[in-house]
């Protein structure tokens, strides 16, 4: 049962983001230009570095659907995110990938943990600054939102299929809620 | 030295801000809604709690600029900041407080260390649902910030006074970025 009173309607972050509209739009925004946004990373690998992360801090809301979201991206390949959160080191994924999820492993165990040693790794695979960057930030991020689900103690469902379909709209359509009337429309009404 | 390549007149998660201003700008406004706004929490108290769970995550800037912004807005008060950081259970604040505070250290090391005895005592106090939301999420929105200016080794200063000015600026200016133009003078020139 979560901590304080939410819809009961609702799950995992989308309950607390319902709870409080007014934070829940810069953590939608910050999600949205993390793992949609213009990148050299395919979504389908930030998506994989998000849901390691969670998988790691044991967040079952997290991990599961962004792992769906990831195997959406990665055409449905399930048996992939299990692998990578099983271990990454020899799973098919790229060099650099492994390089990058590295690096976001040490950041969920804490910032000091990451290495001159482990930068270099990601480097030598051809990881960029910005890449580097966005693996850290990525990292931390996730640190946050599986603490905020878990720390409400919310409510999460166990089927598989409603993990896929929001996985899917999640990796389609994305995280800002589209009923937040765009910017200009708004202030067109002014 | 920093990991990335980043400003060399910038420090800490300003240097950061920088470097990727799409991330920075929904970071900016977490910030400024859970930290300057309109809440039952007073920002001071709000301050204590990003400080405290800072001071746990070990981030050398974060918890001093935070720890410069607490004292700022409870009249200068820096003893308090170091007796809180060392231990809150004796330190001369609220019992609501401190019972945040303890839950602030519970999300630190992970949400599900959260127990319903936890929330218990901070309703016993008088705290409230939002109250102890914003608790949970500040707490897990540091694990973030703590994580992204230690992950990628950013420079801190070392000087009191410089801390002394920063704390000032964001407690009164606050952390959303004043040259970026307002929302609505930029669609106005559309």
């Amino acid at each position: 049962m979560p901590h304080i009173k939410l819809s009961e309607e609702l799950h995992g972050i989308v309950s607390l983001f319902a709870f409080r509209p007014d934070t829940a739009k810069p953590m939608r925004a910050l999600a949205e230009v993390l793992l949609r946004g213009p990148n050299t990373l395919t979504s389908g690998e930030r998506e994989l570095i998000a849901t390691y992360v969670s998988s790691r801090n044991d967040c079952y809301f997290c991990q599961t659907s962004h792992g769906a979201a990831a195997a959406h991206h990665l055409g449905g390949n399930e048996q992939l995110i299990v692998d990578v959160k099983q271990n990454f080191e020899v799973a098919p994924i790229t060099p650099k990938l492994k390089a990058l999820l590295a690096i976001a492993g040490k950041v969920q165990a804490g910032g000091k943990n990451v290495l001159p040693a482990d930068v270099e790794r990601a480097r030598q695979e051809g990881a960029t600054d910005r890449e580097i960057h966005d693996t850290v930030l990525i990292a931390a991020a996730f640190c946050m939102y599986n603490r905020y689900v878990d720390g409400l103690a919310t409510w999460a469902p166990h089927d598989a299929d409603a993990y896929r379909q929001m996985g899917a709209m999640m990796a389609d359509v994305g995280y800002i809620k589209e009923d937040a009337p765009p910017a200009r429309a708004q202030s067109a009404t002014k």
